[in-house]
């Protein structure tokens, strides 16, 4: 059948040119009534009970937060190893990714000035140290970086700058972006204009006091020689990183509330601010891969996964131990189908996302990288499924259509074919690998994202079901359609 | 007018004996409608904005947390006084309150095995402190005290006892006195079977890593010589204070379910406890009673109010910023009144109330206690109040039902005969003082209680002008009826 398929191609190939000749190389219905079955079924088996809840259960309660670098990081690894031969996989591959680790202290920040109180803040990754006794400088708000970039020296000089701007709520996570920027841009924009230290609302959309950690610094500051930013170090890998240019920390929601209503006081607000941080000795974790063999090609692969490594501040149940355990849980169900699909499926569980992405552009260093027909990842939370984007050569979208045939009934929609795959298999993008997403709900990922309140009990384990349920059927077809999935061409 | 009815209740009284003679004492309807009429407008004056959000704003910005013996506790006593002043009361008397002050230092819990990892906790209020180094123990759990009381010392010796009891979510807050009773007596019953130290789960409803103090004490312990006791303390008000037989401390809820999860591993949980606590030197606040003083009865009272002290880790918005914001509002809106009640309405921002009731008791404790006519206080939180409830003498029922009249249109239905009034107020019963609750929606109560999340934006202005809409009309009612409210006889 295959023979066939890929002498009707190279004929029309022959004759077409372009995109249109792409269209006509797959067949319209590349997927047989027998594979649409085999995904059926295991897609039903997911929704009956996936077992991905207690696999998150167990990393979140036998491991716990797992910082990359920390005690708790070889404790996760030898927990995904372990988990991976529990489940029936057929082999798993231990990929040593080295990085730096930044290594958190205590810290604290209180009024000094008008009103003595403390607030809940957390410092941001990568976030330089303060001196011990602490920075105390009168605070200075704007609302935006856009406000800060504008501001004269003279209003930021020897002061501490607090950034406002609040992060809306939406499904996709949309608010993310501008947020995120805030924090990641913040302090390098802040200490060359002379401030002292960042605060900035955090990156999130609940109301409580516990506040949301995340990189400080943008990752093209940790993956490329920033010839402007003296404080870069290099490491093993030949990436640099480098520790923000000034101490930066969140405050928790309603304390961000609390400093914009003290700003209002009729007196300065001058604020104590202590951080203990620093870069410690490079570590060297391992991205763990989970592998079923293909049954007739098995140096191609389909990867899923998500990253094993958390913040320190919750248990990273929601991020991303759910996206570990949905894409373990589609892996063990296909291990154990009756039948294999044609290509490897690689489940990951990715070293070291949260401080720099560095497990996933291991991995897509990887030499068998080109090898891969498909990749997605489930790193946004535990919420259900609600659409299915993939970025494939045109003439692809058939099996594309056919696939979402088998979400449908799942409560999933189709999206665009303009997936980017996400930061972990994103960088899979620059061998041809097509992407796929399969988009959950956010709405309420971002009340609970790098907080200490990221834990187990948020989880409804049937919408973790749900996710498995997409990902098995999407997985199992992916690695078994004939021809293979292509990228658009770039 | 007033003349006439006591002369027409002693004659009744000469003729009838009891109750029946007391339920004919007053006409059946006490209230004038001009009397209505003033208390209905003073009620939507409040419902159209009462001011009372400005001013639990201002307390818990200006002021912040204001554990009592704190330095914030003056700040607090200042900013009362001046905000009375502001509101146009006509004096404000400042009731000197002597009592000992705890004083929670650094407090933290950590797995050592299997998994390690740290949990949210706080002290409990009256704990006493584990030695430097900390309690390291394994973890045995009871569900509730009377499993523990029923357990063999053999079972608790050298051990953490962990009391699993989950409190149950209730509009009226039904589910605490249960769970609050684990949080006064757990460590008492478990030090007295040998136990180094005991977790709670914390009492309330949420599921977030902020963990519920309180109370770690029952009252009678604080309030009575507990010859049991040999930790007993005598403070200089005669009464008595005691720090926990052992250290206790609570779990955020999402850490009680985890230490639930692994009690349920194969290997022993061993956790190491520290908390640093200790009682300070004694220390005098005040009672700071804002008063309107009555046109024809100055000397006597009905008084309202809330305490305005908060327990330490969060800005104490609901607990009780709030109950002290709805009475002074309401009374703000008598003062400004074209005429006021016959008697004093007094509004009490009454001093330490979470570590002892020793503001109430003081209050309880003045020479004027008899001559208060009604008493009710604010303080369970900023939710809207749903039932009135009275204790008077039933020959006054027919005021409370045109009180209730009053009351209807703002979404309050009538309660029963059996108020105790609460805890600050609640010292008066025995002074004969007819008591009055005006009970709020708890069902959120429980879920920022005694947690760092008792903050500001998590009250609804439009629930608080209700609120003060309910206590503007009710005070100024109670303040003018003839004759004077009786509580029933004893």
């Amino acid at each position: 059948m295959r023979t066939v398929v890929l002498a009707v191609s190279v004929f029309v190939s022959a004759v077409f040119a372009g995109q249109l000749a792409a269209a006509d190389a797959a067949p319209s219905e590349p997927f047989s009534a027998e594979q649409i079955a085999a995904a059926t079924i295991l897609r039903d088996q997911a929704s009956a009970g996936s077992g991905a809840y207690a696999i998150v259960e167990s990393l979140t309660t036998e491991v716990g937060q797992r910082m990359a670098g920390s005690p708790a990081d070889a404790r996760a690894v030898a927990w995904a190893e372990a988990k991976f031969r529990a489940l029936g996989f057929d082999r798993v591959i231990l990929q040593p990714v080295r990085f730096p680790v930044w290594v958190r202290g205590a810290e604290s920040a209180e009024v000094v000035s008008p009103a003595p109180q403390s607030f809940a803040i957390t410092a941001l990754g990568w976030s330089s140290a303060t001196p011990a006794d602490g920075v105390t400088a009168e605070v200075v708000g704007f609302p935006d970086l856009e406000a800060l970039r504008a501001a004269d020296a003279g209003q930021v000089r020897g002061r501490i700058v607090y950034l406002t701007h609040a992060m809306q709520r939406r499904r996709d996570g949309g608010g993310y972006s501008k947020a995120v920027e805030i924090r990641s841009a913040g302090a390098e924009i802040a200490g060359s204009k002379g401030a002292l230290a960042v605060l900035i609302r955090s990156v999130g959309t609940d109301s409580h006091r516990l506040p949301h950690t995340g990189g400080g610094i943008s990752f093209s500051q940790i993956s490329n020689q920033p010839a402007a930013l003296k404080r870069a170090i290099e490491v093993s890998d030949g990436s640099y990183v480098a520790l923000t240019a000034v101490p930066a920390a969140a405050l928790s929601v309603p304390d961000a509330d609390q400093v914009e209503r003290l700003l209002k006081l009729a007196q300065p607000l001058v604020v104590r601010l202590k951080i203990e941080a620093r870069i410690g000795a490079e570590y060297t974790s391992h991205n763990v891969i989970g592998e079923i063999t293909g049954r007739e090609l098995p140096d191609e692969y389909v990867v899923i996964g998500g990253h094993l490594d958390s913040w320190d501040l919750g248990t990273g149940a929601i991020d991303d131990g759910a996206g570990v355990a949905i894409t373990m849980a589609a892996g063990a169900l296909i291990a154990k189908a009756p039948q294999r699909p044609r290509r490897s499926v690689r489940v990951v569980a990715f070293a070291n996302e949260e401080q720099g992405i560095f497990g996933g552009r291991a991995y897509a260093g990887r030499a068998d990288a080109a090898r891969h027909v498909a990749a997605a990842e489930s790193d946004f939370g535990a919420g259900r499924i609600y659409r299915f984007d993939s970025r494939v050569d045109p003439a692809h979208l058939p099996a594309v259509r056919q696939i979402m045939q088998v979400l449908f009934p799942l409560g999933i929609e189709a999206g665009g074919n303009e997936a980017r795959g996400g930061p972990d298999v994103g960088g899979l993008l620059k061998s041809g690998v097509p992407m796929f997403e399969l988009r959950q709900d956010g709405s309420d990922y971002f009340d609970l994202h790098h907080t200490a309140d990221d834990t187990l009990d948020k989880i409804d384990p049937l919408a973790l079901d749900q996710n498995v349920a997409a990902y098995v059927a999407f997985t199992w077809l992916a690695a078994d359609v004939l021809p293979a999935l292509k990228a658009p061409a770039p």
